[in-house]
């Protein structure tokens, strides 16, 4: 195993560059805690690094992650190093570095998607794209304006499903949407069919919008469907998360 | 209006105290931004103080809540001196000074119900809040060691509900279920009917748990439906705002 004895070792400075650029296109990401790596290990990937609290391997989570690895990705450090590579107030001893998947758009998109435009929250997304994985989608497009999907917030709420799915960032929704051969599903409050009246077809694309303007006019105008979900008159509207799960739930309840 | 000058003047360390315990059992909270204010004002009740940023009170949002405050509620101060009791990076100039409404828990709970088991993550118990409000509940039980119901961050992700609702917080749910009239109902994995093939009751006790361990055992053995959400394999299970939602739209859908 590799050793990081100190701030000034080359490999401890590239580190740090990617923990600082977390999220960025292209750019490696740090997945923080035992959950996540397992997660990732799961899918018979190995990370570029995996680093390791040198004082915490014999710790049976962390233990059970080596097992795992190949010795030449595993770096021991000394705790005080790892934690300031972390986002986390109190870690688990253990980070991995590994390659966001690069996947590429299909031309012809027809299964169940997930599209979110301008959805800000990382939280949020990280859930939505949890849910969306929990209802049997694998594809993911994503607006310029929607959170970084592989940023640690976003990483920590999606526990682990990026690495099954699809990812697409950056996407100009409404180019894709012209050439769609799925219904486009778009959650609105006017001129909307009532969600549990509507018959869902097995595969669409549910757009899903920012949290307080909601889905773009462009995209309204577009769409095969608007949906509404009725709810009683305490509250203005549903958080994303909490619609999405409705809808996405709903779909999945017809066609089972 | 009154007017707060300095640091030194006795409301302003009396507010600072209140911000400090913020969430705290029968202390006054403040709630931040013009859409929990204007919320607040909407059920026809007045804060104990409203206090403005005195360089901004000609902002549409901020004259348009001062239009419906008596004058001696109202307290103008330097901008500073709001942000340092504001929990927001980017405040909207105002900050209400509110009492929490105190529910007496009736000894006949006969009523649809949200109950929190050790619910930790204050974002979610916020959405929760707003899920159930949107399902129509308006009452809502919460066990010691669930997140602060009044907490900022509660208030923030609740967007406005907690004033429409009774809710009880440091409540015995063990004891109070052992006293129910209408049926409890937890979500669990294990021995559980699938929510979409149950015939689900129109009023229920809705338990919702902890997000790593889930409801507390001695809740399920109590439970008189276990349900679980059918969900892809791909998640080990759904964030516990997302299953909420899903929960409570399903009896909304099978009881309209």
């Amino acid at each position: 195993m590799k050793t990081i004895e100190s701030r000034s070792n080359p490999l401890y400075k590239q580190l740090f560059k990617w923990q600082s650029s977390a999220g960025r296109r292209d750019e490696p990401i740090l997945l923080e805690g035992v959950h996540l790596c397992e997660a990732f290990l799961a899918l018979g990937r190995q990370p570029q690094y995996a680093l390791f609290d040198q004082t915490r391997i014999t710790e049976p989570h962390l233990a059970g992650l080596i097992e795992n690895l190949s010795e030449e990705v595993c770096c021991l450090l000394p705790a005080g190093l790892l934690a300031n590579l972390s986002n986390v107030d109190t870690g688990q001893g253990v980070l991995f570095v590994v390659r966001p998947a690069v996947a590429t758009l299909p031309t012809h998109l027809n299964a169940n998607m997930l599209w979110l435009d301008r959805v800000q929250d990382p939280g949020n997304v990280g859930t939505l794209l949890r849910t969306a994985a929990a209802a049997g989608i694998t594809r993911v497009l994503a607006s310029t304006g929607t959170a970084s999907l592989w940023s640690p917030k976003v990483l920590r709420s999606g526990q682990g499903v990026h690495f099954g799915m699809h990812l697409h960032e950056h996407i100009d929704l409404l180019a894709v949407a012209r050439t769609l051969v799925v219904p486009l599903i778009v959650t609105t409050l006017s001129e909307a069919n009532d969600l549990f009246e509507v018959e869902l077809p097995v595969q669409a694309a549910w757009v899903f919008g920012h949290e307080g303007q909601g889905v773009s006019q462009s995209l309204i105008d577009l769409a095969a469907l608007r949906i509404r979900i009725d709810h009683a008159q305490a509250v203005d509207s549903l958080n994303v998360t909490a619609a999405a799960a409705i809808c996405l739930f709903e779909q999945r309840r017809q066609h089972r």
